[in-house]
């Protein structure tokens, strides 16, 4: 197996960060340094993001949840943004990424970057795409330049970690064209890439100037998130040799960035039916060489618009039980809209609820602990210690709030089953 | 294996249901009467019940939806629970229970009964625990007789099926005893008849009554739903030896009702971690002869209060996946207060994304062509067509509402991956 070649600045980091990791992480200092050697974890935390809260990603450290925000052309108010990044921390979030699309993109994520301590990522791709299509240009009109400097730019500002869609060739887009997939390519930047290889006739910029990525990106600590350009957009479409194609490309750059000591990640589907959620989990851990998963979803029905939180969460579940181990979360509105604030809180809480019921399944200690503290509230009636311990104090505590005086809650009263059998 | 004793009465509502049953379900009328005589599927369908929709719970027939209402005595208002009976209809659910423990119960009922074709359930406990309280009495006064009664009287009212905790034994109450388990009995109606064989030193009256029970189920086709008095309340008490000798003795009682020529289905759990949840379904249902299941979540974690729909929904898929038949939904306001009528929608909405996801997984045909249907909606975004075979079309269009006059969906505009490769 390959072993990552520690640069001096992780290492400067990792001196740092390790004690605070290995009390909250409840993990030996020793076997976080190993796993992230052996590629299975990864630190993100770039040393230009003032006061970034370092954080770790990989078995078997706390699964961790992602909150998506950012401006779209239709939607396109940057202090919206800064206030669902609040509401994405109170909820619990554990990174934040900035997709914006739309506005001064430079001011927003610099924003956003001294607004939060947790780690942010970005798609750098849909700066360049902005820039070259507000200019009345094609997105296939991007250069090799312009990605490499764009990506410059943003380590420096502090990004955390980078989606950067580097697996997807020509072959593979190929075999997720339309005449091979019910729904083609759905990833936003895979569909761009595809569209500049197509127009261009030549392979995927990210992929030819992958040296040139790595060397930024281990120049500041920023963590390659391999994306998943070719993921599933349907069930039907899950697990077609697009999407393995690419998977397998994303193992051989994984060996490649930790022999350029650059710390990566995968992205993950997608769409996928439940039946085949830990089959795909499995093979895709196996064949990126144990490095850490982060999915979407996985969305184990289409048909839930309006609710693929729950799909999400139904997927994420049986995800992280399979090994995945960062959970990017789904709203509410995703594929209809723009998420409000209310739909990132919901997004959050709903990846945070698969987390533990994974966690606990798996038999994590701090994830079973929880599962104890709540249910002694839950004994005994005493609310504060429940709400304590619950995934979101703040909707027990509102929800409570109206029958505050009464010992037992609203749904039972009297005939509270706890209560019926305290004194015989 | 046992077979059902047809009545004439079920034989004749057979006979009308059939043909519309059979178009519903996609299954042959023959395979329909089969499941129906091995036990294996039940037809809820009390005369009395003015127009009620015939309605299949069981293999192989499409999975069913129950949405729980009803006062409680921090919340008694009626026309309230009569909104929520719309919202649920509205929202898909396929039953109703009324769980009604505060006000004018007979009133609220038959009002209910008059509101509806869904199937009806209730749990005749509730009602008969409401007099003798309200009476200033203690549950362990409950005679016998009130018990027969009520239960004639709500079948003769047109009740559709009924929640009887026949299966919880002096033995089982000692094994769910605090002694040994996080959170003993949380059962309402398991409380109350735990409460009851304490004071009176005798076995649960609705076991020693059981066949005379069964005498008023047959005569009106009520459906008996064995209720799960000693359903884990934690996810550390799933799985024991309480929880099991009650599943035992439910099987029993089930043969007991095929050949007294009554429909049977079994409650299930309750709070069980996501690595039992298969083992606890596929074990309950050899124990009870494949009837069918009519689980409650089961919620995956104890940690989300708030969020209950959404723990229920991640375990009421894997459950549906392993065999359960019939999901009771999960609202936000579970474990905290009375479910408004936005609750009730949020909770049969994530019933029935489980259930949506689970039925695709195991390639039931209606479910995957739903998928297909939502999906190439999506591919070529026609918003018409994706609305109508969603989940829940009106949430798409109140979603799309703002931005009713673009093509593409608010979160990424012309960055559309869809549209990113229509002309290349």
């Amino acid at each position: 197996m390959p072993r990552l070649t520690l640069s001096s600045l992780l290492e400067d980091i990792l001196e740092l960060a390790l004690p605070e990791l290995s009390r909250a992480e409840g993990l030996a200092a020793s076997v976080i340094r190993d796993q992230i050697l052996s590629g299975r974890m990864v630190l993100l935390a770039n040393p230009n993001h003032h006061e970034v809260r370092p954080t770790l990603v990989g078995q078997p450290s706390g699964i961790k949840v992602n909150a998506n925000i950012g401006t779209s052309p239709l939607r396109n108010d940057a202090g919206k943004e800064l206030e669902k990044l609040r509401v994405a921390e109170a909820a619990g979030a554990d990174t934040v990424m900035d997709l914006s699309t739309a506005g001064d993109l430079n001011a927003i994520r610099i924003g956003m970057l001294q607004a939060t301590r947790l780690p942010l990522g970005t798609v750098p791709l849909y700066a360049l795409a902005q820039t070259v299509v507000e200019a009345g240009r094609d997105p296939a009109e991007i250069t090799e330049g312009q990605i490499l400097a764009e990506i410059r730019t943003q380590a420096e500002q502090g990004v955390d970690f980078m989606t950067v869609h580097c697996g997807l060739t020509m072959r593979g887009a190929e075999l997720a064209s339309r005449e091979r997939r019910l729904l083609g390519i759905v990833s936003r930047g895979g569909s761009i890439i595809a569209r500049w290889m197509a127009k261009n006739g030549r392979e995927n910029p990210f992929l030819t100037r992958y040296d040139d990525i790595l060397d930024i990106a281990r120049e500041h600590n920023v963590t390659l998130s391999l994306g998943d350009g070719l993921r599933p957009g349907a069930g039907a479409d899950a697990g077609d040799a697009a999407q393995w194609d690419e998977v397998a490309v994303l193992g051989d750059l994984q060996r490649r960035a930790m022999q350029a000591g650059v710390q990566a990640m995968i992205e993950g589907p997608g769409h996928v039916p439940m039946d085949q959620v830990e089959a795909q989990i499995r093979t895709m851990k196996r064949l990126v060489n144990g490095a850490p998963l982060y999915v979407l979803g996985p969305l184990v029905t289409d048909c839930a618009p309006g609710y693929d939180h729950i799909a999400g969460a139904i997927g994420g579940a049986l995800a992280v039980r399979a090994g995945a181990d960062f959970l990017c979360y789904l709203t509410p509105a995703e594929h209809l809209t723009l998420p409000d604030a209310e739909d990132v809180r919901q997004g959050v809480m709903a990846s945070r609820v698969a987390a533990q019921a994974a966690s606990s399944a798996m038999g994590r200690p701090s994830a079973l602990a929880r599962e104890q503290a709540v249910s002694e509230g839950r004994r005994d009636l005493d609310w504060t210690k429940l709400a304590e311990h619950a995934l979101d104090p703040c909707e027990v505590a509102r929800r409570r709030a109206e029958h505050s005086g009464e010992k037992e809650c609203a749904m039972c009263g009297k005939f509270c089953a706890i209560r019926m059998l305290s004194d015989v």
